[in-house]
């Protein structure tokens, strides 16, 4: 199983005359299918029906993007190919128009074409298109490879280890966040057997990481939600390690819902819990987790969720899509920049001024 | 919402020419349906395929089971009717082979008939099987109703409260056990906000009890299991009230896979957790909740839950179907004999000799 094509969530193949291909996640878990994008029309298609999901993959298949669209174009006339990059961004930032890193992405690559000498010719301006797409690729895949080295120093080798919802590399470059630690483990001969929660409502711990984790030959339960604390109290769970979605400057983690209660029944059992996430996911605006707003989601996702109704008509539901875990709550921080642990206050506002 | 015809599992209509009348259980929540048994084929059918489910209401059905066999027969003839009895008898017992209430409620029946005089007419058999129907249905109600009673002074006006599972009024005669607190409760002006755990994998809580509180009027919010440490965080959460499928000696319950989850949760948030049962469930022959055996189930529940694959071709699943809450988590168990509170191993043992 070679890893340039396991779970890589998109390539690029070849020069700036290439194919961009990804695998099409709404497929998952049942059939793996890649597609190519052959045009930026698909690439669109691809970002709008979550075929791709997951903030720093949408980033990258956004700059990948705008590649797919200079192909079009004759690369001879660098006007024309510095209008077709205009055309491109504004197009590709319609698909999904509140996800911040596909903005992120089609900015920093329109700013690199901005930022090119006037005189540069048609076929450099294409040329550096793809050359950052593949900075923003590469550097999201280092950062996860970074994660991963630093964490997997926190996991015995024959250890069980809970997760929730998907950080993988599905979402990601490569390797995802709280996954990263898993491969990296496996990476240096450590045995690991991960527990993952199916994550209702959206079950993205069934579709996405029993498929990730199986897909890498990395040993998998599934289990429901409600099956987390039976299986610590029998002594399977050794480390719980999750993502994050916002993480205050005093180590408060926002991540989907249900990572709360899993951080509570670890601190009953005696289990370190571990939060996996990129520097950049820290918003040290937020002195507390308190200040982060937490979204609530439609009820059918809760009473509709199986293609069948499972709730009775009318019923009042309450579905909060995160959940805020107390940084008391978690053991330790495992960023690209090392693994932060208590006291938040002061060890994160280190390694910010460390990043200054 | 007259009282008899809301939740009511299952009725008879009528004296010995009368009719049994059951809500097909495998509808709710979409539709809610009463059916009537017109012959014992009936009742068996209904009986083997989850029609009407729930231990007690299964031996309730049985019995008024035997009095729908008895119609077919000329009740002039004594001798008929008594081996009718036991022909209908055999019969309805290979309708479920593993319910112990369904076989229990048949040998009620089958030892009356045998304990009548010889010289009983056949007309007066009849009746006494009616009348015992009657009373194993009327006995449950009763004890459903003491557990209410009992449970309820433990709730306050206004309280929001957490149930796990279905432990109500459609699995019993009339009322339930833990939901029987919710009812009582509402009979005596208390106005609760129930809070349901929709109950993964079989959904029990999402299909029977939200539509069991609904039916019945009481405030419900339908949650995923996932959420409910999030709801006891937000203050929303002043009790849990649970059912358990056994008890041992020591105070350890038994009861659906995510109990001993939310027992942990509840001891967290500082939140009282009440177990309600009768005395039946317990188990003096187990001294702790660790001689409980604990049923694994097909994984199939897990990854194909409702009509729809959710997990990946051959993946590992855990799938336990109970989980055993240690005494310690338990502040209060909810008998029809009364409240008992900790120390267990004497208090309950008090409740046995008064018994006894």
């Amino acid at each position: 199983m070679s890893e340039s094509n396991t779970t890589n969530t998109l390539r690029w193949e070849g020069e700036t005359d290439g194919k961009l291909i990804m695998i099409d996640q709404t497929l998952l878990p049942v059939e793996f299918k890649e597609i190519e994008c052959p045009d930026v029309d698909a690439v669109w298609e691809a970002i709008k029906m979550l075929r791709v999901r997951g903030a720093p993959a949408i980033g990258i298949a956004a700059g990948y993007g705008v590649c797919v669209g200079l192909q079009t174009v004759d690369s001879s006339d660098a006007a024309a190919v510095r209008s077709r990059i205009d055309e491109v961004c504004d197009y590709l930032a319609t698909s999904r128009p509140t996800a911040v890193n596909l903005f992120w992405a089609l900015d920093r690559m329109r700013r690199i074409a901005n930022g090119l000498p006037a005189d540069t010719d048609g076929p450099a301006v294409v040329a550096r298109m793809l050359e950052e797409a593949r900075a923003i690729d590469s550097e999201d895949r280092e950062l996860c490879r970074a994660i991963g080295r630093h964490g997997q120093e926190l996991l015995e080798n024959g250890s069980g280890v809970l997760t929730h919802c998907n950080a993988g590399g599905l979402a990601t470059a490569d390797y995802g966040t709280a996954l990263a630690v898993f491969f990296a483990a496996q990476e240096v001969g450590k045995q690991l057997h991960v527990y993952a929660d199916e994550t209702r409502p959206l079950l993205q711990g069934a579709r996405l990481t029993a498929w990730e984790l199986q897909n890498r030959g990395i040993e998998c339960t599934l289990i429901c939600d409600n099956m987390a604390a039976q299986v610590m109290k029998e002594g399977r769970i050794q480390a719980v390690v999750t993502g994050a979605d916002r993480i205050a400057a005093n180590g408060d983690a926002a991540n989907k819902i249900g990572t709360y209660g899993v951080a509570v029944l670890a601190k009953h059992h005696g289990i370190p819990f571990y939060v996996a996430a990129p520097y950049s996911t820290f918003d040290f605006s937020l002195s507390s987790g308190d200040d982060i707003p937490i979204e609530i989601r439609d009820p059918k996702e809760v009473t509709h969720g199986f293609g069948r109704q499972t709730g009775p008509d009318g019923i009042d539901v309450y579905n909060p899509a995160f959940d805020v875990t107390p940084a008391e709550l978690i053991t330790a921080i495992i960023t690209d920049r090392g693994v932060v642990r208590p006291p938040y206050v002061e060890n994160l506002s280190d390694v910010r001024e460390a990043a200054a």
